[in-house]
């Protein structure tokens, strides 16, 4: 794979992603300014990441808006591949989730894939994607969903619901229109083939409940795309409306852009870590900076290939003149690498112990949140 | 399509059916003289469906009867696609299970896969299927199936229970192999291509209920066979045993051997018909007979090409030494078709007349037989 290639699906993400290019390739559309002040005009703010264009592509979100100034409220939908801890890539899309949810009061529904990552993950029991999966509704809870407009459901705990909904779509799509969207193979097992349609259900879910088409918008990073280009296509043929996206970045690698593997430990902090793991991880980050300090005060680091800068700029730092102020000293050579990753460390163990508590305080109520037949 | 050439597949049946090519291409074993005999010695008799070979061919019957020997006792598993409702066809193979039922005193386990048929016919909905389901139980249990030992589910009422097992068989099959077995093509949906993982699941549900490993015999249409060849490749994969099967011939369409469609209705006569519907049916089947009453006193009938004399010898003459008689008779020119149609609907209209009192009946009792989640 040469720099410029690169391979985005639901369950490989390869090479360095050039963003611009996979909008044009999924076809997707950019979120623009008028976008972002449109979100101001209906919420009061813009959340730091739109701004930072962390999430940067959608589909239909206009008509979504527009849907929701008319007075249809939508319901949010996204969801988790169980197939470990969390780690903080995880935690992205889903504080911007639970930031949506507040900002237009709308429920909830989170989709654990148990059986995905049991078909898809060779060594994976269900036995142990179960277990992730409830493991993984704590991280969810701990961010502080609301519990009345949130249900968070397993797929084989919810089998009774979601199957028949699932049929209505593996109906409608043929195993090339599959292929064409998957890269499915001969070797492929027949429940990776089935199970797009699982994951489409939930789309037509609240319709089915509040009995009327309610409008979905689905915020994810961008490599879940192609199950929802499945989902838009057979809407509109049972009767539903097309779900609306947002499309967030993947949130880097400790170790540098093209490790993005979750299955390298080292290359990711989990919501389980202990303050030494976490200051371990850290320590040992991929950096912009240079090989010596004279060379970083002489040339200055480069903050957009660092892990520990992207951290920082992704989750740990909202304040957007201090964002600037952090990247602005690293070009001009002011920062050393130590300081910066004892800096982020500090904030990152602040708050997994937060989060780590939030954790334990939702083992008490999470039946108040989880849907099973 | 030759006269030699013939397809079974379990969607499709076209053709004559050569059943000792049949046996060959899917590398069953024939019923021979020596499992007749083990039969009779094991359960006091041998039922006429045996005898007259239309339970004509098994896989692992003699390991089967081994372990029922040895004292372990097996499950039965069948089902239905019920896409409509049921007809004489149908019943046949219902009929034998229920005998087997009785004479080893066993569980049987009966699906409906109203998932299934919603997938394959384009124009049923999955409230039709699952009616359908609901009315095709009602004649499983008209034919006298054991309350206490029989349990009937609707794959979508039971898919908490079945979609995790049948994940497990999923997993372990590849879009390859299940297009070797059933012919799938580009064009089919992918729910027609996971849907083998849940007829499998049954086979390993005494065994998960029961907590251990449950022999199961399958008694079924030979078109059936493809599924449990899938099933039978992953049960040691997944430390069980594999089924066993025991299958029939296709009950003879109404209107001769080449044109089996049960969907069209006057192929078939169905448990609902009314005696008028019945007789008239039988009034205008393909019988073996000559074109005029001379030329079948002249020449003689030919009772192997006619579907009224096939419908006798398969449901409405357990007699050997009559049933031989009335093909002899007709050899010899010395019946004519008018007199044997007038037989046989005499006999079909007294066995539904009974057999619909039967639905009428189970209609309050059938939550005894229905498992659902």
């Amino acid at each position: 794979m040469t720099e410029e290639e690169f391979v985005v699906t639901p369950w490989e993400v390869e090479g360095h992603v050039d963003y611009n290019k996979l909008m044009a390739l999924f076809g997707t559309e950019p979120i623009d300014g008028q976008l972002l002040k449109r979100f101001e005009r209906l919420t009061g703010s813009i959340h730091p990441m739109l701004r930072r264009s962390l999430f940067f592509s959608h589909r239909d979100l206009n008509w979504l808006l527009d849907r929701y100034v008319a007075g249809e409220k939508f319901a949010l939908y996204t969801g988790r591949g169980p197939s470990g801890h969390t780690h903080l890539g995880h935690l992205m899309p889903w504080i911007f989730t639970r930031y949506l949810q507040d900002a237009f009061d709308v429920d909830l529904y989170f989709q654990m894939t148990d059986d995905e990552k049991f078909l898809q993950k060779d060594p994976l029991s269900l036995k142990e994607t179960k277990y992730f999966s409830y493991d993984n509704a704590l991280d969810v809870i701990a961010l502080g969903v609301n519990p009345k407009k949130t249900k968070i459901f397993i797929n084989t705990d919810y089998a009774k619901t979601l199957y028949p909904i699932a049929l209505e779509v593996a109906k409608r799509v043929t195993f090339s229109a599959a292929r064409a969207v998957f890269g499915f193979d001969n070797s492929t097992n027949i429940g990776m083939i089935f199970f797009t349609s699982m994951q489409s259900a939930p789309v037509f879910l609240p319709s089915i409940i509040e009995g009327r088409k309610v409008p979905i918008l689905i915020p994810c990073a961008i490599d879940q795309d192609p199950h929802f280009r499945i989902t838009r296509d057979v809407a509109a043929k049972i009767g539903y409306y097309k779900p609306a996206l947002i499309h967030s970045r993947f949130f880097p690698s400790l170790l540098g852009f093209d490790k993005m593997s979750a299955s390298i430990p080292e290359t990711s902090i989990f919501t389980t870590d202990t303050p030494q793991e976490v200051r371990r991880k850290i320590a040992n980050a991929f950096t912009g900076g240079r090989t010596t300090v004279q060379e970083q005060k002489l040339l200055g680091g480069v903050p957009d290939v660092c892990a520990v800068y992207q951290y920082s700029f992704c989750l740990f730092e909202e304040d957007d003149a201090r964002a600037r102020k952090l990247r602005e000293g690293c070009l001009r050579g002011e920062r050393v690498c130590g300081f910066c990753k004892q800096e982020l460390a500090d904030k990152v163990v602040t708050f997994l112990e937060r989060h780590q508590a939030g954790r334990e305080k939702a083992k008490d109520h999470i039946e108040d949140f989880i849907i099973r037949d």
